[in-house]
């Protein structure tokens, strides 16, 4: 019991050091580990199954909404780069040059792609001739490079994990149902697989994607009052069309531009579950991306029958959930901790009172809940149940939320907020780059969005006092 | 009809020039496009539904053998790629360099991963302290980066897809068993699912990965006699461990080295699978890794109830096998010539004929046969159709493989062999590096592999005709 306590012991308490808290978390369930590479993360096999859930998750999505995946390659040449103003400007200051192949220096630097736009604009180019050529619906799965200052496992790092999606279209409104329809599958795909709640809208034009005629997005908010962006979705106009001379010859026989989207979901998301459901015992995990959804534990599993009993146990409910069991010869206590700091959602512990009962006992991670159920019940109770803490999840981080949610009118009110309880503040605003930069100046506080169907809370902007133009969700951020 | 013929037309015969036929295939078939950023190509959403079906087929078996998977940076710092002298030397000349992150330069150089070692080692040095954290079976889906000087799609690219397994062990026994153990996962990966016939065996010390103690390998052979090397795996014995220093506690609290082994497959087996079951009207694909393996054409589409029909056969199917229907308003006769060039394994055709004697026509592309069905059987007729058509590619292929194997004990014929029959030749080798290095220069042949199990066919070197070691199966690589 002794190393029990230890374990628990070495976390911080969230309360007392959201930061570190949040380290203690990725590093004691084995979820990364640092590297040699200055802001690379290895991700370990843990975490590494997590994406693996979330990629088949989204990529599921994508393939129901007539999505293919390709491969682009990962270098691109300064020139192509260059081709649409906003966009190099955006990245080029944050870009890996590779100058040298071999022992040969390079006629052109090529940057590691920090996004591909550049690429599918040069591919879409070659490929797409005609309206029948249309919709061109891709996506594409890889890592992607942003030389970063500061770095933190899974928010933010050089190196990270994401899938792009990449499309065109023969008219602008057809951009422009595709941008939503994307931003919806991420939203959806955030409530009904992650159990995290999210809000949908458009960011200021400050905010938005280089080289985007607009970008959406969906903002979560983590347990201690700070934004994530966990997704966003961009509608291009025909502004890259134009750049890479990307033009398709429609049904009356006239050249049109293409309309073009892209959309994107990192690792960066795995940051985002740690922070909304995790707790001072460890991880939490949702049930329909928990690499291991039961953790099967035989308690007195020297006494004769247990052990026979669990591994029954185990083979029923492996077609139905993902399932573990423990019988090493660590002690039931260790294990406990062990499974709650990896945030596994359901314990089933079995021992030879149980066996004679002909029961099991299942512990929640979510609200620490024993519930005993027949044996002859597991295939139905069990996953019922992982519905049932999925549930209990997003109402719980929907309430945080809400809670965390303020409105005002005032500004005094507004600094107050931002600096002694952080959340999403909804305030008005002229829609002046000058008012989001002076709000940003002097409470650290970003425009997240705004959002769709909301009424206004005032008729006035909450910095300079003149006519209003948008509600805003604002907040600090990750 | 017009247009069926160009497009057939424009496929060079395989017999007339091997290379041209190999380069219309992947264009025609939109399996691959040229990029702008040299020798690096862009894998189209056809040859993408391939490698996923690929690695579908390879990651379950990395699973079910027990693995893992992970992420490891991309970039890999110089120091850390010399820390393993062998291994240094033969990936430092071929490697791309990063030397500047934004506009700062960097202190120390980084390479893009030409393959992943030494990170792994890094971190199994991190992870690896007792016993009891034996054995570690990673794996990664990842991209690499080589400078080729001439590179070809699929077969040879300064960018490609593959997947590295890096596994460290308790002793030298258990990792020369994982090393054989994933070699035979590869062999039998590609007989069941690729339909493709290999030779397993042995590298010559020549031949053996940079770094490793000893390299496996298996061997297919394409349609024009050369060999293509299509997954290898690799016995590190401790080398590595010594360079790194990954020490573990044994159970009488000694510290002893690991054993660690690496292996790998890549999209390079595309171009096998092109390379072997192509023929002169495109591509064919092996059923079980095939994007789709039934196309539905409705013929006389416009005719009452026959896109009704097809539709419903179209949905019935698509439980079972993974079906499309191509019901564009182009020809019959342009669908045929163009899913005979994606090599689908098999067309479904339904007209009003058809329907009215309740059958359909089922078309083979591996044979051409034209096969007549009732309505009723399709669910159980097409899947059996689908294995048979596996059955029939893997026999000619082997049937083909067999023909293009020679052994002969005299030189001159080896080298009239390669240069006028390529194929796999078998002659016996004395081990010396001299022979091995005389005989690629005279006759353009290299070692394959010693394979398994083979009796040997004379007592003397083909080469020197002192005392024979190792039988050896030689030929023209790709």
């Amino acid at each position: 019991m002794a190393q029990d306590k230890k374990l628990v012991e070495e976390i911080t308490s969230m309360n007392e050091d959201f930061t570190q808290w949040y380290t203690d978390v990725i590093k004691k369930a084995d979820l990364v580990d640092y590297s040699s590479v200055r802001g690379c993360m290895i991700i370990r096999p843990y975490g590494y199954a997590i994406w693996e859930n979330i990629q088949k998750g989204l990529d599921s999505r994508f393939k129901e909404t007539g999505h293919e995946n390709v491969y682009m390659p990962m270098f691109i040449p300064e020139g192509l780069l260059q081709k649409e103003k906003d966009h190099v400007e955006g990245f080029a200051p944050e870009v890996a040059w590779v100058t040298h192949g071999g022992s040969e220096q390079l006629a052109e630097r090529l940057c590691v792609r920090p996004t591909s736009e550049t690429l599918f604009c040069d591919h879409y180019a070659n490929v797409i001739h005609s309206w029948r050529d249309l919709p061109k619906l891709y996506n594409q799965w890889c890592s992607v490079v942003r030389w970063e200052k500061t770095t933190r496992p899974f928010l933010r790092t050089t190196e990270f994990l994401w899938q792009e999606g990449h499309t065109a279209h023969a008219t602008a409104e057809q951009a422009q149902e595709e941008t939503i329809r994307m931003l919806n599958v991420y939203a959806e795909f955030c409530e009904n697989m992650l159990a995290i709640p999210v809000i949908k809208g458009q960011k200021t034009q400050k905010e938005k994607f280089a080289g985007a005629e607009s970008t959406y997005t969906i903002e979560a908010l983590m347990h201690n009052g700070l934004a994530l962006q966990s997704g966003t979705s961009h509608n291009f106009g025909d502004g890259f069309a134009k750049a890479f001379d990307i033009q398709y010859t429609d049904k009356s026989n006239q050249l049109q531009y293409v309309h073009q989207t892209s959309w994107g979901m990192s690792t960066r998301i795995i940051g985002g579950i740690i922070m909304v459901h995790g707790d001072n015992s460890g991880l939490v995990l949702p049930p329909r991306i928990a690499p291991v959804q039961v953790i099967v534990i035989p308690v007195s599993q020297h006494k004769e029958g247990v052990l026979e009993k669990a591994s029954e146990i185990c083979d029923r409910l492996s077609d139905i959930v993902r399932v573990k069991m423990d019988d090493s010869d660590k002690s039931p206590g260790w294990k406990f901790s062990e499974y709650e700091m990896k945030g596994v959602p359901v314990r089933l512990e079995i021992g030879p009172k149980d066996i004679e009962k002909g029961q099991v006992v299942l512990v929640r991670r979510d609200n620490g809940e024993k519930i005993f159920i027949s044996i002859d019940e597991i295939e139905t109770k069990v996953p019922e149940l992982l519905n049932s803490i999925h549930d209990n999840l997003l109402r719980k981080a929907t309430a945080l939320r809400d809670e965390k949610t303020y409105t005002t009118v005032d500004f005094a009110d507004f600094e107050k907020i931002v600096s002694q309880t952080p959340g999403f503040i909804k305030a008005m605003w002229c829609g002046e780059l000058a008012c989001e930069e002076a709000i940003k100046e002097k409470t650290g506080a970003t425009s997240r969005c705004m959002p769709f169907d909301e009424e206004a809370v005032s008729d006035k902007c909450i910095c300079c006092g003149k006519e209003a133009k948008h509600l805003v969700y604002w907040g600090k951020a990750y």
